[in-house]
């Protein structure tokens, strides 16, 4: 590392004006310099969703004015704004390390799917990029981040100094405030669950049906090396995800078809 | 499998309109009892979304009411789709085989990230189901599926017939009509690529600044057994993909992190 300022990209997926964005955008300027490109609307739950079928709106944000940070707010989802923010924002500004978050809320887990703010982080890794995504587990608009980010720092710091394995964004959670002392930091895999969806059916004022989607998170795993044990005994945990989707042990079974 | 019909669900992510889901229900239609429930919108690109912030509508289709098939249209997500067609619409009703597509367009190496076709499928093989998403190399909103609908049927019939991996979702990719005939089926991994954007940046009529995602595939995978090889030399590809985003191959490294 250079003895400039680390560039540091930030985004995340619950908008320019979440409290988890503030507490790491705060963090990432003790330690480099920062430019912001985050949605300028919630979007929890959008995987990896790009808008492609419709534009892009990218201004200007006065969300970090006060810090003097270079902040813009993005109409599209977490991974536009990461493609955004390489190709139009930074150019030929190469940052040293993608952050995306503070979530507020767990991404463990079959989460991954899900979440907005790893689908930023491994948009990342797929362009070339250190990357991380950070998630508090607390759901809250008004958690409290102020014990997890000696732990984004380290991390962040750490991934600064010795970099990443290629192809990967780590998966980094941490448990709430309310959730007891954290005891250390664990490497773990991704835990085998699902969810068990239970939609809750209404009524609108005009007599039509609509839903909720809700459900049960279902832990199917008894591992000990998983983010979940680890979150649930204490541990902020960090899986590094790739994006190769490819079930190679699943080859060979689909080679004795006869198509 | 047992004498009766297997039940065989039916979703996509071009919506419940498209051509290429009415080739896949006519197709299916042919070797078992066919339910639907797809978007009532386009949803390409939307890859892993689901809904959580807001309302869900699921209302009875008319799109294949002449043929005497179960149909419901969702304002949701492919994944959405998947979750109110399971836990809602079937409940007890078990479906041996869950289809998505059949894609306007490939949905070949790192675009089953993006893919709500896919997302559809995947989120079929998270709940236990056998789960196949197929996709044509032919983006056109008037392509023409016939050539596919021979491998569809034998595809999906040995799908039925041997099963498939636990915790897998097959990605089925097919050359378009014009690309030549078709040599055959291989059975691949996910090609190494990426796309390197492009961003259009236009006025609206009122002087503001919008952006149009455009973009050129970067093949970076030089190997014979992915699923590009195979599409560009005249083959039917299929990828079987997991969920679990573990980079096994980095936790050693990230082990050695004194954190």
């Amino acid at each position: 590392m250079s003895k400039r300022k680390p560039l540091i990209l930030v985004s995340n997926d619950d908008g320019i004006t979440s409290r988890g964005i503030r507490a790491l955008v705060e963090t990432m300027h003790q330690i480099g310099e920062v430019v912001v490109v985050a949605p300028n609307s919630p979007q929890s739950g959008m995987g990896h969703a790009i808008t492609i079928g419709n534009t892009l709106r990218l201004d200007s944000s006065i969300a970090f004015e006060a810090e003097g940070i270079e902040a813009y707010e993005c109409s599209g989802t977490p991974a536009d704004c990461v493609k955004l923010a390489k190709h139009h924002v930074l150019k030929d500004r190469r940052p040293d390390l993608v952050v995306s978050g503070i979530n507020h809320g767990s991404n463990s887990s079959i989460s991954v799917l899900y979440s907005g703010t790893m689908s930023a982080a491994i948009e990342a890794a797929i362009e070339g990029l250190p990357a991380i995504g950070f998630s508090l587990c607390d759901y809250s608009l008004t958690a409290d981040f102020s014990h997890s980010l000696d732990y984004v720092k380290a991390i962040a710091l750490q991934a600064l100094s010795t970099g990443l394995p290629a192809n990967v964004a780590l998966n980094v959670n941490i448990p709430g405030k309310d959730d007891g002392p954290i005891k250390g930091v664990k490497v773990c895999r991704q835990a085998q669950a699902k969810y068990t969806e239970n939609f809750d059916r209404r009524q609108d004022p005009h007599g039509r049906s609509y839903f909720w989607m809700a459900g049960d998170f279902v832990d199917l795993d008894k591992g000990e090396d998983t983010d979940i044990w680890a979150l649930r005994n204490g541990y902020v945990s960090i899986v590094p995800c790739g994006f190769d989707l490819t079930a190679h042990h699943a080859l060979a079974a689909l080679n004795q078809w006869s198509l």
